[in-house]
C-alpha cells in the first residue's frame, strides 16, 4: 500500500474506507518471517496427509505455523550488507511450517518443507511423537463439537428441566481442565460449563451454577458429570451490551464525533508485511497461537546514518488468568489463553473506525482449521498513526532577558493492534512505535467478567468468604489474575547483549571526595550500583523489590562517550506478580508469574512460558523449568521475558461489560542514540513536507549496522 | 464558549484558529472558586496599599491569590438544591484575597475583602507576619534583578575573565539554598549560577562551575563568593534544540501531519471557568503557586438520573527535586518547584497546535506581578478533546453457533493541560476526564537537564562516583528524582469519606467451606482483608510493598447491592520514593515523599506539602507535621495526597533536550456507579448525534445528590 498524496477534500471520504493489507498477495517472494499463505497452508496439509509418518485417522491439526528459518539466515537475509544481501534476496530461503496434529490419541509434531518455488509441493522433512505431559491448542472445531453434547446428554436435559430452564436458551463452553497433580497417562478431557443465552447476548452472566461436565475431546463424549448445587440462574436484564439492547443509547454520554485527518495521507508504507514508518522498520507476522508477531524491529539513526536493530522477534507467550474460588466449579479455572485456546485463533475481525480509528490499515491472518485446510481472518491487526494531543518534546526557556523561547514537537505514534476475545474477556494489545525510538507495549482489558450463581441479592447477606464481589443480584465475580507476558528477543545494535540492573543505592555523604563525598552539609544522596547478570538467576527480577534502571545494553558497542549502548525496560502499572503458593499447581505451571522479568539466552525452541503444550502441563517444559539450568546471560544473544500483571478484584462497573483498564511497559532507547533522536524533527506545522527519514544521509551510508 | 454546529468543509479553517476564554469577561458575576480577576487583583493591591496595617516600604507581592469561601459554603453555592440554589445564585459569596508580601525583612499575610458590587474597593481585613521558618515564593522581578547583579560584580567579572569567557554572552539564574540545619534567623537568600549563553538557547548546557555566589534577595546585593574549581565550559555545538539551530530538520524523522476534526464541533461547553463535557462538570481554576486547580467536579449519573460528586478541589501541591551530588555547587539543590518558584508563574504560553492540538480552547491566567499589578498570562491552560484511538470498552462474543456479535465504544476523553517550566525542566500536566467516570492524572516531563561541568571527555576517564551520567563532552547530567505531590479533597458522592485498603491476601486451601475453603485439589487463592483507616497514621501508604486496591468510599451511601460506594486509586507507573536519609535536610524538608499515599482530614489551610513559606523551609510546617497529630480520617471529609515519583538517571537521549518521559494515575469509580456507566453509549458513527448526557432523564431529577 502506497501513502495516498490525496488533497485533504479528496482524501475524507477515504478516511473511513476500511484499507486492508492482503498479505499472502502483497509479495509473491515472501518475507522467510512472513506467516504461511493460504497456498502454503494448503500445501502443508496436503503433505502432512500423504505422509506415511502419520498414517492414523482421523488426524486432526491444531497447530500450523511457520517454522522460520535459523535466526542467523534470518538476519543474513534481512540484514547481510552489499552484494550478499542482493544475493539473498535474489535466493529466498527455504519455507517450513511446524505442524502439531492429534491422531489416535498422540501428538505428532511435523516440520514440513515448503516448495521454493511458490508451488503447492510440500513434504514433511521430520516427525516426533510427544511423549510429555500436556497437550496442544484446543481447536475451534472440536470445541463446538464439544458443546453441541450437552442438549442431548440426558442428566443435564435433567438438571437444566429441574431448573426450569428451557433447553433452546442454553449455551455451553469449553474449559480446560488445568493439572492437579495426577501422574499418569491423563486423557484430553475438557471441562464445559453452560449457560443461559435467552434474550441476552452475555451469556457469561446466566451461569447454570453447579452443573460441571467433563468431556473427553479425542472420543467427543461426556465422560464425566455432576450437578452438585443449584442456584438461581441471575436474571437477564441488565446483562445485554448491545446497542438498543441495554436501554436508550441517548442516555449514555455522547462525546462529540472526531475523526482524524491526514493532510498528506498516511505516513506508514507496508511492503507486504514489512512496515515503515519515520524512523521505524519492522515485519508484521500472525500466528494462530501468539496473534501478532513484531520481527526485525530497527530504527534509523539520523544522526549516523544507519539503521540500527532493537528486536529480533516479539510476541505474546503467555497469557496466565487464575480464578480465587475453590469450589468445584471453579478451582481449575486457571487459564492459559495462549497455550489452550490461542490467541491467533480467538482473534476476530477489527471494527473500522471503533476498533482503530479511520485512518487504520488491517492486515489480515490466515490459520489452518482442524481439517488443515486455511481459514481467512480479516482484519485481523490494525496499523494506525495516533495523533493524541501528546507532546514529543518541549521546552520554554524564560531565562533569556529580552526573549522567551519555546520549542515544540507534538507527538505522533504508529500503533500495532490486535484484539483477543478467548471467550468472555478481550484483550486489546498495542505495540506503539515512538519516534523517539521507544516501543511502548500496552495491554488494556475489556469485555464480560466470568461470574458465579449466588443465592445473594445483597451484600449484607454474605457471611463467609464469597470470593468475588456482588456486581448483580444473584452474580459473584470472582476475583482472579490477569499475566499476559512477552517473548522479547532484543538485539540492541547487535545479536549479543547483556543485562544491567543499576540499582539506586542510598549513600551516606562520608565528606570523602574519594568515596563520592563532600565537605557539604549534606548527608546523603544515591548512586547507582551496576549489577551486570552473569547467568539466568541473575536475570529474574522483582520490580516492585527496589528502585533500579533495568538495561539491556550491548557490550561491543559503546557511544562517542564512552557508555554502553541500551535500551532500558520501564513498567507502567500493572506490576502485580503471582501470590498463589508455590507448590499449588497451577503456579507451579506458570511459576515465571512471580517475577516479571526473566532473561534467558536465545534458544530458537523455547517460545511458550508456560510450555509448548500447556493444555494440561506441569510445570516441566517452559520458562521457569529452562532457566532453572542457569545459562549464562552475559553477552549473549538474550531474550527478556516480561509478564504485566493485575490483580482484579471486580467492581460493579465492570459489568455487564468492563470499561477498559490498561497496564503498559515501554523499552526506551538509553544511551543508544548519541543525543536525542527527535531533537531535528521539524516543528508543528499543517503545509506541506517531505516525509522521508534519510534524506540528509548518504544512501550509501544508510545500511544497516 | 459555545459548541460550532458549522459543516464540516466550514470547520476547517476554524480548527486551526486559536479559541481563547477570556476567564473573567466571560462572566460579569464570579463563581466563588474562580480565580481573581484583573480588576479585583488592582483593589486588592490599592487595598494593601493603602491599609496602615502594613506601612512599610518598599512593599513586594510575593503571592495575591483567592482566599476561597468556607467549604460548606461552596458546596451550598454549587449544589444547594431548589430554591435555595437559585437564592445562592443571586447573592454571590463575599470574594477574599490572601496576599503574601514582604516588607522591612518581614512576610506579611493579608486577607483582602473585595466589595461585592464589583467596583475596585476592597480592604484588608486581617494581617499576621509570619514568625515561623520559611520565606514566600520567590517573584519573576527579583530573580531578574538578582541575575542582573553579577556582571557588575568584580569577582565574577575576574572569574569569567580568567576562563576566557565574554561576558556578554553570560546568563546566570537564581537557585534556592534549601536548609541544612542553620538555627536561628535566616536571611532570604538565594544562590546565583552562571552560564554561558552566547549563540545556544540551551545555556544550562553550559555552567561556569565551581563559581557560586550568594544573593540577599531583600537586600538585592551579592553577599557571598566563591569560585572554588574551574572546569571546562561546555561546547555549544550540539546544545541547540530551535529549529535550524540544531542541524538540518528533514534529517530527523518526521510523522506525517494529522490533525483532529470534528463535524460537530467541539462537545464541551465553557461558561465562565465551568467546563460541562460528556458527563463531567468541572470549574477549572488558575492559581501563581498551584497552576491548575480543579474544583467541583461531578459526574453525571445516567442511570440515576443524578448528577454526583468526586472532587471537591484538587491541583499539584509541590514539586520536590533533590539532585544526588554532594559538592558544594550541587549540594543544596533540592528544589521545591511550587513553593520556592510558583507553578503558575512558571507556566507560559500553550502553543497551539504543538502544546494542545488544534481543537482545544484556552484559559488564561492572570496573576499579580512584584509590584501587585495584575499581569496576563495568556493561553496557560487548555481544554481538548483527546481522540487517541482508543477503546472505551468493547466485546467479540464467538460462543453463538449461528453468529458473532461485536460491540465496540471508541474512547473519547477530556485533557485539561498546563506545561510549568520552572527553570530548566518542562512539567506537562494534564487532568484527562473520561466518561467511564475516571480522571486520569499524567505527568510527562521533558526539557532540558540540569549538568554538571567536567573535565571528562569520556567514560573511561570516570574513576571515582561522578552523581551522574557523561551525556557530552565536559558535561555530566546529575542524578536526580522529581516527585509531584497531588492534593485531592475527594469528595465521592458526598463530603464524608474513608479511606479503605483491600489488600490481596494469600490463603490456602483449608478444605472447609466455613473458612472460604472447598474439597477440591486447588491448594491456594487470595482474598481480600479490608483495612479502613481509622487514623492519618492507617492513610500513609508504599504503594509498592504489596497489593491492594487503594479505595475512598463513601460509608454513607451503598449501591443496591450493599456495596460502599467509592472510588479506586491506581498507580500507572512512576511510583518512586525518596531513599534520602530521613534525617537528611532535604528530605526533613519533604519528609512527605516517603510514601506515595497520604490521607488526612480537611483542613483549608493545608494546601501546601512542603509548606506554605517553602523557601528555607525547616519541615515544621507541611503534610508530615500536620498528618503527626494522627487525627481520625474514618468518615471524615479526607484529603488524598499522592506523590508521583521517578528516579531519575540521566541518558544520552536526554540531551540536549529530554523526549517526554510520563507516569501517571488514574482514579476510577469503583462501585460507585450500579453499572458500567458507559454501557449505554452509543456506537461509534460521524453522522449527527445530540450530545446531551441527560435527555432520558426527568429534569426534576437530574439534579445532584
Amino acid at each position: 500500500m502506497a501513502r495516498l498524496p490525496l488533497p485533504l477534500p479528496a482524501m475524507l471520504p477515504l478516511l473511513l474506507a476500511v484499507l486492508s493489507v492482503a498479505t499472502a498477495a502483497a509479495s509473491s517472494r515472501p518475507h522467510p518471517l512472513d506467516p504461511l499463505s493460504p497456498a502454503e497452508i494448503t500445501a502443508v496439509r496436503a503433505a502432512v496427509l500423504a505422509s506415511s509418518l502419520v498414517p492414523a485417522r482421523p488426524l486432526t491439526f491444531h497447530y500450523v505455523g511457520l517454522d522460520e528459518p535459523d535466526k542467523p539466515d534470518v538476519l543474513a537475509y534481512a540484514y547481510g550488507g552489499g552484494t550478499a544481501r542482493r544475493r539473498a534476496r535474489r535466493r529466498p530461503l527455504q519455507r517450513r511450517a511446524l505442524v502439531i496434529a492429534r491422531a489416535r490419541g498422540q501428538s505428532h509434531e511435523l516440520r514440513v518443507e515448503i516448495a521454493r518455488n511458490g508451488s503447492s509441493a510440500a513434504a514433511v522433512r521430520s516427525h516426533t511423537v510427544h511423549r510429555g505431559a500436556g497437550f496442544p491448542t484446543l481447536t475451534l472445531e472440536e470445541q463446538f463439537a464439544a458443546v453441541a453434547l450437552p442438549p442431548a446428554y440426558p442428566p443435564f436435559v435433567d438438571s437444566v428441566r429441574r431448573r426450569g430452564v428451557d433447553m433452546a436458551d442454553v449455551l455451553c463452553a469449553v474449559f480446560p481442565v488445568g493439572w492437579f497433580g495426577d501422574a499418569g497417562a491423563p486423557r484430553r478431557v475438557a471441562k464445559m460449563l453452560c449457560f443461559v443465552a435467552g434474550a441476552t447476548a452475555n451469556f457469561y452472566a446466566r451461569p447454570i451454577e453447579g452443573v460441571t461436565m467433563v468431556v473427553d475431546l479425542d472420543r467427543m463424549a461426556i465422560v464425566g458429570y455432576r450437578d452438585r448445587v443449584a442456584y438461581p440462574v441471575p436474571k437477564a436484564e441488565g446483562t445485554d451490551y448491545r446497542t438498543g439492547k441495554a436501554g436508550p443509547p441517548l442516555a449514555g454520554p455522547q462525546p462529540a464525533p472526531g475523526v482524524v485527518v491526514q493532510p498528506e495521507g498516511r505516513g506508514f508504507h507496508i511492503d507486504g508485511n514489512i512496515v515503515r514508518w519515520a524512523n521505524w522498520e519492522f515485519h508484521v507476522g500472525f500466528d494462530m497461537r501468539a496473534g501478532t508477531v513484531i520481527s526485525l524491529a530497527s530504527v534509523h539513526d539520523a544522526d549516523a546514518c544507519t539503521r540500527r536493530r532493537v528486536l529480533y522477534r516479539g510476541f505474546v507467550s503467555e497469557v496466565f488468568v487464575p480464578y480465587m474460588d475453590p469450589v468445584e466449579e471453579w478451582y481449575y479455572r486457571t487459564f492459559l489463553d495462549a497455550g489452550e485456546y490461542g490467541l491467533g485463533l480467538w482473534a476476530f475481525p477489527l471494527q473500522p473506525g471503533a476498533d482503530c480509528p479511520a485512518n487504520a490499515a488491517y492486515f489480515d491472518g490466515f490459520y489452518a482449521g482442524q481439517d488443515g485446510k486455511p481459514v481467512s481472518g480479516e482484519n485481523r491487526i490494525c496499523v494506525f498513526e495516533r495523533y493524541a494531543g501528546d507532546i514529543a518534546w518541549r521546552h520554554t526557556e524564560a531565562g533569556f532577558p529580552d526573549k522567551l523561547i519555546t520549542e515544540v514537537r507534538p507527538d505522533v505514534t504508529l500503533v500495532v493492534r490486535m484484539v483477543v476475545s478467548p471467550g468472555n474477556y478481550d484483550y486489546i494489545l498495542d505495540w506503539e512505535f515512538k519516534t523517539s525510538g521507544s516501543i511502548k507495549f500496552v495491554v488494556s482489558l475489556t469485555g464480560l467478567l466470568e461470574v458465579k450463581a449466588t443465592p445473594f441479592t445483597h451484600a449484607d447477606e454474605i457471611t463467609a468468604d464469597a470470593h468475588g464481589t456482588l456486581v448483580s443480584e444473584n452474580t459473584l465475580a470472582i476475583y482472579h489474575d490477569h499475566y499476559v507476558t512477552y517473548h522479547l528477543d532484543l538485539d540492541v545494535d547487535g545479536t549479543n547483549n547483556s543485562f544491567v540492573k543499576n540499582v539506586i543505592t542510598t549513600r551516606r555523604n562520608t565528606g570523602d571526595p574519594a568515596t563520592g563525598g563532600a565537605d557539604t552539609p549534606r548527608r546523603s544522596y544515591w548512586t547507582v550500583r551496576r549489577e551486570v547478570a552473569e547467568t539466568e538467576a541473575d536475570g529474574q527480577v522483582d520490580v516492585d523489590a527496589g528502585p533500579a534502571d533495568l538495561l539491556f545494553v550491548n557490550p561491543g558497542k559503546k557511544t562517542r562517550l564512552g557508555n554502553e549502548v541500551g535500551y532500558r525496560l520501564i513498567p507502567a502499572g500493572a506490576t502485580a506478580a503471582s501470590v498463589l503458593a508455590d507448590d499449588d499447581f497451577p503456579q507451579r505451571r506458570a511459576s515465571y508469574t512471580k517475577k516479571q522479568v526473566w532473561v534467558t539466552p536465545y534458544s530458537k525452541s523455547e517460545k511458550w512460558a508456560a510450555g509448548l503444550y500447556a493444555d494440561q502441563s506441569t510445570g516441566d517444559d517452559g520458562l521457569a523449568a529452562w532457566s532453572g539450568r542457569n545459562r549464562g546471560v552475559r553477552d549473549e544473544d538474550i531474550v527478556l521475558w516480561y509478564t504485566l500483571g493485575l490483580h482484579h478484584i471486580p467492581y460493579q462497573e465492570d459489568f455487564p461489560v468492563m470499561p477498559t483498564l490498561s497496564g503498559g511497559f515501554e523499552l526506551r532507547p538509553s544511551n543508544f542514540f548519541e543525543r536525542n533522536p527527535i531533537l531535528r524533527t521539524r516543528p508543528a506545522s499543517t503545509h506541506g513536507h517531505g516525509h522521508s527519514a534519510n534524506c540528509s544521509c548518504d544512501a550509501r551510508k544508510t545500511q544497516l549496522i
